[in-house]
């Protein structure tokens, strides 16, 4: 039952582009790929981060540019440039001891199907392709880029009770 | 009653992110992000100034880009990296001596929440969270950064007949 | 009768922001604000020159980026910067012998509103104000930037038979 | 009919502007224009080549950063600043000794045009112009640069058993 499975949650994981992003990219003449990231998104991705949860990002892609964006968000883990998911999924579960029940990821396309299928909980974007769609518990109302991150995070920590315990202050603004 | 509270508008308070904005920021490699505002949005904001409204801006983003943007329009307070924007909110009404109940604040998400609930009329984009919609006194159909804070500066000055006084000139563009 | 006065346009004549603009600004650290214009209004401006129409830019806004970018088009009157767009418009006529009679003219805000109601043709695109709807003889299906100005120039184009008399070459493309 | 006319295809070839992109240009002070792309079509370009697919774009458009995109995905001919199309094409069936028929090309406006008239299955995404979508087999139910090219590549793909044959990658991520 997908109630239950979010109350087990301690592990936030994402890929980027299509999830994190709309899956567009800012083609520059120096060869870089620039990415555009939602507000709502870097609030909840902070917020999880400073109440306790394990947040990480996998990703094919890179980049100066998302890698300072999500160090910015406080996150601690980040891989980007991964070739293999599930080898990197399975040395992040180790290095905290956390069990893949309690992690919930959201990906969007083929390069993040293996590791889906290891998780508690697959979630993706209401944009995703129907491959992932097929095999996810949740797909949020919300396109990638577009809040399906906020959508699932806000989720987990409003039914754990996390989302706020505190005044919250313009500085958790994901900013 | 709204439109009586309307009528008794002076200052207009924005928060950026998701409100004069989609909430999307372009991630450069030097780490700074990177905000689209809307035309349509700026002519309403300089020609509010020139008809004497207080307009001010809350934010806890920041950016030279961003700054530029607002001090371009001859918006006179411009507060970003905001922490407490509450503390911020009553700062300014003193230094202005400005009531609570002549603001409207236009706000999207969390960080608004304390100071939405201070304001004579509280507003929101179309796609501001939930939390949000349920203390706004005027829910914009427009989304943020797609003329929802046109729209509302638009009707202020609309009903209170402050919105032309004289031939427009393409100088008040907002460009 | 619109049909009627759409045979007679020989002069097109475009606001930018808003018109071949969906009216979003990026801003740059340097106080410059970006626009993004479409390929296929592109295509259609630049065929337009090659086929003999007047074709003109409107706009209080300025920038080395979308001078550039219309002189590529072959665009011969580029006006930016401007205050005030009546004046422009009416020494624009006088230069070149026209009849306000024979201008199809596309704005979208306040500072179209009085040359708008001096032209021929005065169009709009979908998401233009209420009042420049109010007083547009053509109401494109298309936002701006989104093709509304494709959808006026093919229009005319077509209706006067000078959309293809020729086979059409891709370096007609509007890049 | 088209699923025999799929099953026979061994080369695809892309038009850039309103097909890889949604035919939006940013313009910069340089006077360069850039483009943005989106991964998921990313992702199924560089499958495409690794199965052995012959894939090529054709574009009137030109620039390093679009360029380098195509570079980056593998793929091996990429004509930019085409003046006529249909000429590129057949130089390009003969360099390889391709026939017409095993072609799938997606275009979206006038000067593609002549070219989808040679080819074995015309395509073009949902926002095409009229003119486009009149002479195309299949029109994808997705806009240029919103995945058009990805539905017609994981069409042809699926259709003849090569989108998977291994384990997938996220180094296949298209990044």
């Amino acid at each position: 039952m997908i109630l239950e499975k979010l109350k087990a949650v301690t592990t936030l994981i994402f890929d980027v582009d299509g999830v994190l992003t709309t899956g567009d990219v800012l083609a520059t003449p120096s060869g870089e790929l620039l990415r555009t990231f939602n507000i709502k998104d870097g609030y909840a991705l902070q917020l999880a981060v400073k109440r306790g949860y394990h947040v990480c990002i996998i990703s094919g892609g890179k980049g100066e540019a998302m890698e300072k964006r999500f160090a910015g968000l406080g996150i601690p883990d980040i891989h980007l440039g991964v070739g293999d998911k599930v080898e990197v999924f399975e040395k992040y579960l180790e290095k905290y001891n956390i069990q893949a029940a309690e992690v919930l990821y959201m990906g969007d396309d083929v390069p993040d199907f293996n590791v889906m299928q290891l998780v508690g909980i697959a979630t993706c974007p209401a944009d995703a392709t129907n491959d992932i769609k097929a095999i996810s518990s949740y797909i949020s109302p919300f396109n990638g880029g577009k809040t399906a991150v906020r959508d699932v995070i806000e989720k987990v920590m409003k039914l754990q009770g996390s989302w706020f315990d505190e005044k919250p202050l313009a500085s958790d603004s994901g900013k």
